[in-house]
C-alpha cells in the first residue's frame, strides 16, 4: 500500500525536449518521493494506494520553480510603475522603511500567491532570512534560500552614480554571519524541502575578498552562490571604477564564473557577455517580467541559451513586476524575446516551460530532486484544470496544443491542487498549511502601516 | 424603490485620466442604466433598492471593451504557435475545414471565457454572423457585431504573395448580404445590447467600388466600418501591386480614413503613416498580444497615440493570442511597447486602463453609452476581489496602487461579478445566463471532430 496515486492525468514529465507528453499517465508517491510514473493502467496493475486522486481532463506536471524571487517586498507591489526612478524614488522609501513583521508577512503573502499559481520551490533572497525561512516551513512550500550579503554602511539611502560606493567591512562581516547561521540552521533541513544558497547582493556591493570568502564557503557547504550580475548600468559603472572593467569580464579574472554561480538579470551584459557566462558554465535566472516594466528591456538571454547556458526564470519582486507568477513568467519569456528579435519562432513554448522546471531546477542546483516527474525525485507536482474556458479544447492531433496553451493562455488560477514533498498543500484551489484570508488581511494590516509611514516621511 | 445599489466599492469611475478614484463609492441602477455614481452615504441616503450589493474591499469599475476579437476561431486555440506561417500552414486547415456548429461553439467558449475575466463588450469580427449574434443574445454580453465581407472566391485556400489575389464580384454580393441581413436583423436590438459594423476584411480583400459602397451603407445605417489595415506585408504588396500606393496613403486618396473607420492592427504601417489615420480622425485597435505572438512585432500605437488618435485594445483570436482577456490585453500593451521604445515610462497603466474601457469605448463608437461610470450611461460594471493574493495589498497613499495592479497583476479571475446592461450575468464566478461546463463540453466535442478532419486531410 503506497500513499497516493495520480491516475487518468495528461502527464507533461518534462523528460524530454518536448515537454514528455503521456495521456491517461499517472503517478506513484510514496513518502516524499515519486515511486514510478507511467500510463494510468500499468501504475493501477501495480499498485495500491491510500488516497487515489482521478483526474481525468486534468494535466499533471512538476511544480513550477521561481528561479528568482523576493519575497520579503510583497507589502509594496505596484508602488513605482511606470517611472525612470523605480529604485530610488519608488521603491526606495519603502525599503528603507519596512520593518522585519512587514518583511515577513510580505513574504507570506507572496508565497501564498505563487503556491496558488503552481510554484512549488521558491528561490527567494531576501532578509530577515531566518524568520522568512519559518513561512517555507509552514506553508510545505520547497525553499531555496539565500539572505542577502552585502557591505553598503548603514543608513545609505541612496547610492550616488557618479562616485564609488563605500563598502563597509563590519556590515559585511555582519550580514555574512546571517548567512552562516541559516546555513547552520536551515540548510538541508525539513526532510531538504528548505537548502540555503550563499547571496552577495552585486558584484558592485561587496569588496574582492569577501567575493572570495563566499565562494570558499559555496565549497564548503556543497551549495551555490546567488548574485544579481550586471543588473544596472550603475553597477556596471561602479565596477568600471573600481577595477577598470565591465562586470563579467572582472568576474571571470577573478575565477567566478563556474557551475557555483547563479547569475541573475544580465540586463546590462552584452550577448558577449552573456555567451562567455554561459561557456564557463555559470547559469542565468532570466526575470522578464520586472525588467521589462522597471527598465523597459529584454535581458540577451538569448545568446546565452545559444552559447549553450543553463537558464531559469524569475518572478523577482511585486514592486517590480506586479505579480510573482510563473504563468506570467513563461508567456513574458517567450514574447519579449520574439518582440526583441522580431522572429516569431525564438522561445518556444516548449522551451520556456522547460525553464520554468527542468532547467530552472538545473539552473539553482536543484534537478537532481525537482523539475521534472521521474522515479526517486521529490514529489512536487501541479494538476492544472485544463477545462477552464480560456484552456479548452485540449487538441492532440495532428498537433497538441497543450503546451502552448499553458505557456501563452494560462494565468495560473486554473492550477487545482499542489503536492509538494509528497503533501497535498492546496485542493480545490484551497490552501490546506496556511489560511489564505488571514495571510491577506495581515498583509493588507502592515501594508497600511508602512505607507503610512512613508506617506508621513515623504512629506516631512 | 431603484432596481440595483452597489455599495462600499472601490470606484474607478474612468471618468478622469488618472481613473477617477473614488474611495467608499455607490452606483444606483435602474432597468439597464446608470442612474448615479457618488460616494456610499451619499447614494444611500438617496436611494433605496430591490438589491443591494455590498462590495467593501473590492474594486468597481466598467466592464473591459474587446474591440477586436474573432470568436469563431476559439475552436483551434493554441494550434499554431513559435511559427513563421501562423496562418497558411498553422491557422489555414482549420479555417478551411470548420463548420457553422463548430464556429458557434467556439465563439461561445470565447464569450464565456471573456466574461469570466471582465470583458463586457464584444466588437466581434467573424461568420457566420447571424447565428453568432444568437449567442451574444443569450449571453447577455453587449455584441458589437462584424460580418466579414471580401470578395476572395469559394476554394481559394491560400493567397500567393508574388502576384495579385483574384477578386469575386458574386462572392463579395453574397457576403454583403449577410452584413445587410445582420443590419435589419440585429443593428439596435435585444434593448440596443446588440450593434452592428461593416467589415470589409482588409483592403485588399475587397475592390475599391465595394469598399465605397460599404461606406456609404455605413453612413446610412449610422454605423462604422470595422477593417484590419496593414496587417502583414502580404496586404501592403497586394495594395502595390493593385493600386501602386502603400494601404494608408490609398486608404487617404478614397477618402477612407475619417471617424467612420474602426483600423485594426496597422503591424505593417510606419510611424507617419499612423500618425495620418490619427491625424484623420479614424480610430485604431491595437492587439498586442496576437501580434507579439504571431509576428513579433509591435504596431505604432504609440506614434498613433502621440499623434491624438483614439484606440483601443483587442485580444484578436485564440489560435493566435492564445487566450482572450483583457487584463492580459493591458499587461502586453504597457510593458510590450515599453520594451519597443526601450522607456518604462511609456503606456502607463492609467493609459492602458483607459484604452480597455473609455477610450476602446469611443473607437468603437459606442462611447456615449459605455466605457464609464456615469449617471445615463448603461449598466455595464464588473467588481474586482482586490483580496486575491496576488493584487494585495491595496495601498492608497502616498500613491495609489490599485490601477498599476490591475494593469500589471490582475490576470482576470479575480473578477467576481458582472452585470451588462443592468442584468446580472456572474456572481461569485457563477455564470447565470449560461452553463459553462456544457459550453466547454460542446467545445471540446466539436474541437476533436474538427481536429481529426485536419489531421485526416493533412495525411491525406
Amino acid at each position: 500500500m503506497i500513499d497516493r496515486l495520480i491516475v487518468h492525468a495528461t502527464l507533461l514529465t518534462m523528460t524530454d525536449e518536448k515537454g514528455g507528453l503521456l495521456p491517461d499517465g499517472a503517478v506513484a508517491i510514496e513518502g516524499n518521493r515519486i515511486l514510478a510514473v507511467g500510463t494510468t493502467q500499468e501504475l493501477m496493475e501495480r499498485y495500491s494506494a491510500r488516497v487515489v486522486h482521478d483526474v481525468a481532463g486534468k494535466a499533471v506536471m512538476p511544480g513550477l520553480v521561481d528561479a528568482h524571487i523576493h519575497t520579503s517586498m510583497a507589502l509594496y507591489r505596484g508602488v513605482a510603475q511606470d517611472t525612470h526612478h523605480w529604485l530610488q524614488k519608488g521603491v526606495g522609501p519603502y525599503f528603507s522603511e519596512i520593518n522585519e513583521a512587514e518583511a515577513v508577512a510580505g513574504s507570506m503573502l507572496n508565497i501564498v500567491e505563487g503556491l496558488k499559481a503552481g510554484t512549488t520551490t521558491f528561490s527567494d533572497f531576501d532578509n530577515p532570512m531566518p524568520l522568512i525561512a519559518e513561512n517555507y516551513r509552514t506553508t510545505g512550500a520547497r525553499g531555496r534560500l539565500t539572505a542577502t550579503v552585502n557591505q553598503l554602511p548603514p543608513g545609505l539611502h541612496r547610492l550616488k552614480v557618479n562616485e564609488m560606493y563605500p563598502l563597509d567591512e563590519s556590515t559585511g562581516r555582519q550580514k555574512l554571519e546571517e548567512t552562516l547561521q541559516m546555513l547552520e540552521e536551515w540548510h538541508g533541513k525539513a526532510d531538504g524541502r528548505i537548502t540555503v544558497m550563499l547571496g552577495p547582493q552585486g558584484p558592485d556591493m561587496v569588496t574582492e575578498s569577501l567575493l572570495l570568502e563566499i565562494k570558499s564557503l559555496a565549497r564548503t557547504y556543497k551549495t551555490r552562490i546567488h548574485m544579481h550580475v550586471a543588473q544596472g548600468d550603475r553597477e556596471i559603472n561602479q565596477m568600471e571604477r573600481r577595477y577598470g572593467q565591465r562586470t563579467i569580464p572582472w568576474l571571470d579574472s577573478i575565477g567566478y564564473l563556474d557551475e557555483q554561480l547563479v547569475a541573475v538579470h544580465l540586463t546590462e551584459a552584452t550577448d558577449e557577455e552573456a555567451a562567455l557566462m554561459a561557456k564557463k558554465g555559470a547559469a542565468m535566472i532570466h526575470c522578464p517580467g520586472s525588467i521589462g516594466i522597471i527598465d523597459g528591456m529584454v535581458p540577451p538571454v538569448m545568446a546565452f541559451l545559444e552559447a549553450g547556458g543553463i537558464a531559469g526564470l524569475g518572478s523577482d519582486n511585486a514592486p517590480g513586476n506586479n505579480c510573482n507568477n510563473m504563468f506570467n513568467e513563461m508567456k513574458a519569456a517567450a514574447v519579449f524575446n520574439k518582440i526583441k528579435a522580431k522572429d516569431p519562432t525564438v522561445m518556444p513554448a516548449e522551451k520556456v516551460l522547460r525553464m520554468a522546471t527542468i532547467e530552472g531546477a538545473r539552473a539553482i542546483g536543484l534537478a537532481d530532486e525537482i523539475g521534472s516527474l521521474e522515479p526517486g525525485k521529490k514529489a512536487d507536482l501541479i494538476v492544472i484544470n485544463t477545462r477552464e474556458p480560456g484552456l479548452a479544447p485540449v487538441i492532440t492531433a495532428p498537433v497538441s496544443n497543450l503546451v502552448p496553451n499553458l505557456v501563452y493562455a494560462a494565468r495560473g488560477h486554473e492550477v487545482e491542487m499542489v503536492i509538494i514533498d509528497g503533501q497535498l498543500v492546496m485542493e480545490n484551489r484551497q490552501l490546506l498549511t496556511v489560511d489564505e484570508s488571514q495571510v491577506v488581511a495581515r498583509a493588507q494590516h502592515l501594508a497600511e502601516q508602512l505607507a503610512a509611514r512613508v506617506a508621513n516621511r515623504s512629506s516631512n
